[in-house]
């Protein structure tokens, strides 16, 4: 496959013609804050191409960035898709990529509005989304206050139990009511492992944090991959402890499973032990699979 | 180095706090059309590691992007970095990187608002810029009109000719006086070569081009360098027959190598023969250097 097959291929499974320009061009909208994150998405890192088919690879490849738009709060309008391809990625592949990937936009009503394609050694794809929040309202994970509940959306540990098999679902709807309905104070989305995306929201809060029994922990998880299993893409967020939290929201149930307080920022207590933040690391990642960091970060 | 020091490295070397939240939160100006592009710069596809030193690989990274803001008359305001570092990118390499990039985002006060770091076999950097033009006012490679003049900015074969050694200059000041002063028609950067990049302007524009014997050709540079050689970085443009082109602008001399007309989308005359579409295709390069297509795109 070249660049002129390669853009053909990804035109005709996209919407909307993609290519010309040296830039796109996005109109938003009065009164809203623009949200932009990118997300890498590499072979011997994040996946190995054998164990993983051509359309999860493109799902999971838009599904961070999507997650990360959620924890925001936000709307997801826009995606880029920069590919660099090895020669084990021909057209049929690249075809299942983009199709695997634009079935999750097309059911979120992101546009795939552009991006870069190469050839190279090893695959690395990465992936930018433009959201949209109204103007001042963005989710963030230092907002949490002391006494606010910790809580998270869905089970704990279900990508790690599974072999981070699934295709990932991000939370948009839910996101989305969390910041308009339950007027939570901080949040993000759980890439990297509750114990060390808790550590960042609690540091970023500059306070401490405490967790109850009251995990909800995936059937068939053990508690290790609830804590420090990675790819769960769940939220976790804080309100007010006046908060009156539903059972569920957006399809999903909300767990009540701490408390922030004064304290060291960032240290961890579950059931009154320290909890070592540790989690998902890319630096710390190798061929043969997922490391947990011994290293807080 | 591990993903915190990284991280606390390239804020020592930026002016803003980078990073925290799962995406960077972006206000752009009412009236504003919001410009995006995403460039990768490969290890063995745009450079070899031993040729180019870390702060010319990281000014490098950026000046891809800018250009491509340049070519659609916008002014840059923020950029995002997504690198993937393979063992011999050590916390030096890293150092200089930024530093390169840095230093030029200064230059034409580009923030850089966020990014993503990991760890991989083979360097990969993914540069996203955003700008802004005023609303509706892109320069766009499809507004070329018949009889049209075709210019170009600066010399051309430069960075052939020097073995792609230079620092290239993203021309954002010429961009913004094209679209203000010269209402150029249609724009784009001179990234792939003459011959490639005036191709895909005059197919954009439905037109054919005819170019004469006025090639402002750089000093040691071969004709084969000025029409296939890729990365001059300088302007290729289309103005109304009308309009009176300045020697220079922003610095820049500015030369009329043709004009557009009536004819197959795309094709090309030098002097009265055809040119071939020969330039710089990512796909068929190889480890051992930069290789001209022989396919038309």
């Amino acid at each position: 496959v070249n660049e002129l097959e390669a853009i053909a291929r990804i035109t005709r499974r996209s919407a909307s013609p993609l290519l010309g320009d040296d830039c796109a061009i996005l109109r938003p909208r009065p009164g809203e804050d623009l949200l932009v994150t990118t997300d890498l998405l590499l072979e011997g890192v994040h996946f190995e191409p054998g164990k993983l088919s051509a359309r999860d690879c493109g799902w999971r490849a838009l599904a961070r960035g999507l997650s990360d738009i959620a924890a925001m709060g936000g709307a997801a309008r826009w995606c880029f898709v920069s590919l660099a391809l090895p020669e084990w990625a021909d057209a049929r592949w690249l075809d299942g990529f983009y199709d695997g990937l634009l079935a999750l936009a097309r059911a979120h009503r992101v546009q795939l509005a552009g991006g870069d394609l190469s050839r190279t050694a090893t695959f690395a794809c990465d992936i930018v989304v433009l959201g949209a929040v109204p103007r001042g309202k963005a989710l963030r994970r230092d907002g949490g206050r002391s006494g606010d509940l910790i809580c998270v959306s869905g089970s704990l540990g279900r990508a790690a139990a599974r072999g981070y098999r699934d295709r990932p679902e991000p939370r948009l709807a839910l996101g989305k009511l969390l910041r308009s309905r339950l007027k939570a104070t901080a949040c993000l989305d759980l890439s990297d492992g509750l114990a060390l995306d808790l550590h960042r929201l609690a540091t970023a809060s500059g306070l401490a944090a405490e967790l109850d029994a009251s995990l909800p922990i995936f059937p068939g998880a053990s508690l290790d991959q609830a804590l420090h299993g990675g790819e769960d893409y769940e939220l976790l967020f804080t309100v007010a402890p006046s908060c009156k939290l539903p059972a569920t929201l957006a399809g999903l149930p909300l767990t009540a499973i701490g408390f922030l307080r004064p304290g060291a920022p960032g240290s961890l207590l579950l059931c009154g032990q320290p909890l070592a933040p540790h989690g998902w690391d890319p630096f710390q990642a190798t061929k043969r699979g997922r490391k947990h960091t011994g290293k807080p970060l």
